[in-house]
């Protein structure tokens, strides 16, 4: 842990942000709802309204694994994309980036973790074992023009293995990069970060890796999402991970760990006068749409503070 | 508001803060249940063990305002009062001040606001007649060697007037500090601030007030409580207020607006290796115990993640 005295802020805020929308699958996936593909293939039209230039619209994994995605090609056949917002799916492996390529994925995300103990129970391999299978994928993507972004995942702590060296989340993430991701996202699976763990962490991955080339991605399990979005926006970072409605999570269920809901960061961000081209008003009636069709509350505060009615007949 | 290059943060956060527990009079005041004396005595008694060194006790307003404080005296001579935590009550002005010397107090809180409306609507008099109402307060408590806290209210916004100028809350802060307050307590009363606006109102504050002498008071209707606080702390700010498991608002009541959470708080704040004295999990169990008299979940999301088994019986 950072002393005290170790962690003093010395950079400026980034003048624009892009915030990555992953309410339909990292959110959706991770609901105990099942969303039927109208449904879902709405939420996206919303979402695709409001200025956000990034929205993560399902996953190419197997069924038997993740049966909220089944429908994945006829989710990204069904959403219209214009051409100034891209729509990346999960591909964890050369067959899903196959399929996805099939059904007219333009862009893809591989997903790998900085916890070997999580990477085995996760995704049935080693970090060795997984940079291995994403190499030949992201040769086949460069070859065919399609854009790669990078996950990291457990790096700021691991459900299995407890603690997590900034050094490896580096390792991984320069490899992602050096393999051709655009863009790696850092994520804090677990949410157990702290601004402090954040920004020492940040500190060593931005050693080997150009901050441009950064995002991150909190969950909010502890509070501490948005505090650790400031932190790491101090740093330089300008792209920031969030899920409408705090998807991903339900506040009530054993373990909740939902993302940072995108409606809460957009205030902040905002609030920093930093620019996001993004429509909170939108986002949120995204966020109403799809807390409608899951039957539950919002997760994000700001939804709740601006919607006074509709809280109150929940 | 400030712009992103104005916003650079330049301090060192302090080494040790002090958290000041308002659960038992702001949080438990502004709850809909009622709460008997015999469960506040006991609540107060659990938060006495925690190492918090600061426990805004009750309230002695009148009870035709503040039914749920009625019971002031009676909560005030059940405690136990070990001599290294201190137990402000609310005094509004001197009859109020008079019956909490009455019955024990040693230390009372004041409470005037920054905006003109709030002060009008809240205390049903303007901001300078709030102040000579104090002053005559703070001359008897210095006499008596009591001790007063100032609050400052809507320091970041007002649900009537709307936005608030930072120079109006530094004017009622310094003339607090001149009438004999040792500490005020700036007080984003509905939750809008954002670290930017928080950034721009303690460096106005911080011209005429000692940064020793502030503390902070987040209300998380917005979900920023706790990156204000962040902001707060990069600026030296060593006292924060919070209301264990977020007591004072209710998470689906229209308007909800709860105090941020205690056990938030000390996440972050032990996070960044910072000392309070305060036993998380102590603090934990003091709002187990008060959420379940309530019968509502608890609004900390610390609590919940360490404690499955209780919310899945919520």
């Amino acid at each position: 842990m950072a002393s005290a005295a170790a962690t003093r802020c010395t950079a400026t805020y980034p003048r624009s942000v892009k915030i990555v929308e992953v309410g339909p699958r990292d959110g959706l996936q991770n609901e105990q709802t099942r969303v039927s593909t109208a449904d879902k293939v709405q939420f996206i039209q919303l979402l695709s309204q409001t200025g956000l230039r990034a929205i993560e619209a399902t996953s190419f994994v197997s069924p038997k694994w993740v049966p909220q995605m089944a429908d994945h090609s006829d989710v990204l056949a069904a959403i219209d994309r214009p051409a100034d917002v891209s729509y990346p799916v999960l591909t964890p492996n050369m067959q899903g980036f196959d399929r996805a390529v099939e059904a007219g994925a333009t862009e893809v995300a591989i997903f790998g973790a900085a916890s070997e103990a999580f990477s085995k129970k996760n995704i049935n391999c080693s970090i060795d074992e997984s940079l291995a299978r994403f190499r030949p994928v992201c040769e086949k993507a460069g070859r065919l023009g399609i854009r790669v972004r990078g996950y990291v995942s457990c790096v700021l702590g691991c459900p299995y293995q407890g603690s997590v060296e900034p050094d490896a989340v580096a390792a991984i993430a320069r490899e992602m990069l050096a393999m051709g991701c655009y863009e790696v996202s850092l994520g804090d699976t677990i949410g157990v970060g702290n601004p402090a763990s954040t920004l020492a962490m940040l500190h060593v991955v931005k050693q080997v890796a150009p901050v441009e080339q950064l995002a991150v991605h909190f969950h909010d399990t502890y509070g501490q999402a948005l505090s650790n979005i400031l932190i790491a926006l101090q740093e330089g970072i300008a792209v920031v991970d969030s899920s409408v409605a705090g998807l991903g999570g339900c506040p009530y269920a054993s373990g909740a760990s939902g993302n940072v809901a995108t409606e809460d960061v957009l205030y902040m961000v905002h609030g920093l006068g930093i620019h996001t081209g993004v429509d909170l008003d939108k986002v949120m009636a995204a966020g109403a749409f799809i807390t409608n069709v899951l039957g539950r509350p919002t997760q994000s505060k700001v939804a709740r503070a601006f919607a006074p009615t509709e809280i109150s007949r929940l």
